[in-house]
């Protein structure tokens, strides 16, 4: 009887606040790339309290709504991230490579440009070069993914209503915008753009419109370097973004962009890393929704990378505190070994694990083989001891999650196609 | 406008039928064993008509609603289908290996037995020996899922107020009911079961209480013989309890036990019938609930089974029709072509691949080392040219779906612990 009481009161709440239905003002779109399943459940294991009998839901537990599929419009099954971001951006599938164009090769109009054309401040965020297949598929169009230059030509000459698209961009690429044959970062300037170039002046930005890139190509993986970085910059963008008082409201798109890269690498640590950072960049995501209703955050991914597995070769069981004890990526492990006076001491001082007669010899083995074979024992041993299963350095076609939260979350509980994400954002915006 | 119109609407429905909250009469529960969410992924991808240009969404599709969490009290991370199903049917974690026990091997009741308490009729359906883990872990209790006769006895001797626990069960299992030195079947005839032993006189059945054993073990694989064995159990068992016009409701577990074999097997063509059988048994169990709509269905798994992804080694594709030409489990290949008087053709007809030199040559060089050997040459064949990969004979930790439908649905969507699905179902049935 009591339940019934509740239902009534529910639905009261429901008819008091009836405005749920319409469009949130501003929009926070997340994309861990490469963040398939198996990503966030690596992710809650390695983050848990051992000291508790519970393993500690995430942030990722607290949102989760629904899987979405990722099959690209080229028979393949299996995307890459460009037809991927097409897909979430524009609401329409493409063959793999393509940049917000269709199979014909004809440009798409992406939600960020359909954001700009409403009057919305506009926003991407990426720990790739700003460039790269997910941010490049809102801002750019173009046949191939590989056209860094044409891409990055497209953030200053697609215009939107006569405006440049993107008022704040913040992430590695100035291998493609200050180049030789065209100083892109010059021509946002004499728009009017403040431009920075050191992430630990992230804090001098003190408005939109600006353009900050940290990194000549990718920004360091965080597992080297800075470990918050994205964190960082999400912090930034979304305090300039609130404190920009558009009536429109925003559209931001922040992305998880090495989560794929370690995953290519086969690297689980990294890979974890870069998870942290991404997850506590939603943290700071909800907490905005939270302080500002009138925003609907959504996340996803684009696919899987590596074909990840929490177990392997039969063992039942996933050895977190393995992953937890390496200090670097294993290209950074692998660089540091090659040129290392005392193997035994840093072997254990960076992966966390002991060193044997058969690490040594194998080392040995693989030293006149070049990085990669010593990449490939160092990888081998961290996976093995840690019960870490991959099938490829590719992508996979498993479904992805999804994530949502603050106004108009309910409109994506369930299994949808990554298109259908799309549209229904794009709902939101026109 | 139009929104603020339909949210009130809604609220009004959602007035009208407050009962909503209330318990539902009647629980079908699915266990989908091993079935991650690479496996109903796959199962679209595998099923889709490719003359349309959408991949067609399935029943899961139709009816997802979160996910769960599988890790086992044992700090292993990745659980056996006995911890596991301890989990779902009691809503406490234990130990691998264990039947409804705690970590101390206190027996725990399940949710069966309370639904047996409070009145309902309580039904067991499956493809294995209903003796085995997952079903086992609902009406009997044991420190090791490997003690199969005293599993068996527990089914008898473990009475629910003076009543045998369960009214109806389908599956496999002779071998350890009708034994040497104690003969179950008799026991539950004398009790006033009837008992059957050949799936093909599944409609003699006339009415609960009553026992079907169609195989020593588990049934023979759905690629193998009877492909629609678990939905013809299904339909039954669905037309008995229907019939049985109990006022206090039912509880049926249904499970699709051997999705987990096959991906034991690392058998891509086996575990896509499985699928095919499993997704059909839900078909009948949505259309129940759509024609009973004081009944709730919960589908989901107990953990993943073998690594599986779509695609491998590299490459962005996933070739289905390479899976849908395969005619039997590779089990069952490796006995044939053994037998085979001409083996180009009989592996031509049997894998859908064409023959080669390389292939003549690996099967001869395998023959001397055993089944074992030929299998794997099979099944290696199969697994590269659809773009399959494993990671593990055994299982991994990534968190599997939750389906829901009906009445309570919607206290199931969003990311929870395995144990939380059965505290959800158990407060209906208390």
């Amino acid at each position: 009887m009591s339940r019934k009481i509740s239902a009534v009161a529910a639905a009261i709440s429901l008819l008091a606040s009836s405005q749920i239905y319409a469009a949130p003002k501003n929009i926070i779109y997340m994309i861990g790339d490469g963040m398939g399943p198996a990503y966030t459940t690596a992710y809650r294991y390695y983050k848990d309290d051992k000291t508790t009998k519970t393993v500690e839901p995430t942030v990722f537990d607290s949102i989760l709504v629904g899987m979405a599929h990722t099959y690209p419009d080229d028979n393949t099954v299996v995307t890459d991230s460009a037809a991927g971001a097409t897909a979430l951006s524009t609401a329409i599938k493409s063959y793999n490579g393509a940049i917000a164009v269709d199979t014909k090769k004809k440009p798409l109009k992406t939600m960020l440009q359909m954001a700009k054309e409403n009057g919305k401040t506009t926003a991407l965020v990426a720990t790739s070069q700003i460039n790269h297949a997910t941010p490049a598929s809102f801002a750019a169009h173009n046949e191939s993914r590989r056209n860094y230059d044409e891409i990055a030509d497209d953030y200053v000459d697609v215009k939107v209503a006569g405006k440049l698209p993107v008022d704040l961009m913040l992430g590695g690429g100035t291998k493609y915008f200050i180049r030789e044959d065209r100083n892109i970062v010059s021509e946002f300037k004499q728009a009017g753009y403040q431009y920075i170039d050191n992430l630990n002046k992230l804090n001098t930005i003190e408005s939109i419109p600006a353009i900050g890139l940290f990194a000549e190509k990718g920004m360091p993986y965080a597992i080297d370097e800075s470990p918050l970085r994205l964190t960082h910059m999400t912090k930034k963008a979304l305090s300039l973004l609130n404190k920009d008082k558009n009536d429109k409201g925003f559209f931001v798109m922040i992305e998880g962009s090495q989560i794929d890269w370690c995953g290519h690498a086969n690297d689980i640590a990294c890979a974890m890393k870069e998870m942290e950072d991404f997850a506590q960049s939603i943290e700071l995501a909800k907490a905005y929704v939270d302080n500002n209703p009138d925003t609907l955050l959504v996340i996803t991914a684009d696919h899987s990378t590596g074909g990840l597995t929490l177990g392997a070769d039969g063992d039942y069981k996933w050895e977190r505190d393995v992953v937890a004890n390496v200090k670097n990526s294993v290209k950074t492990i692998t660089k540091k070994l090659k040129d290392s006076k005392n193997i035994e001491r840093d072997w254990v001082e960076l992966t966390g694990l002991e060193y044997s007669e058969d690490i040594a010899k194998k080392l040995t083995e693989a030293k006149p083989n070049g990085d990669r074979a010593i990449f490939d024992v160092i990888n081998g041993y961290i996976n093995q001891a840690s019960y870490t299963g991959w099938t490829t350095g590719g992508h996979t076609a498993i479904d992805v999650q999804v994530f949502a939260h603050g106004k108009g979350r309910e409109h994506f509980i369930g299994s949808q196609n990554n298109t259908q994400i799309a549209e229904k954002l794009i709902s939101f915006i026109e």
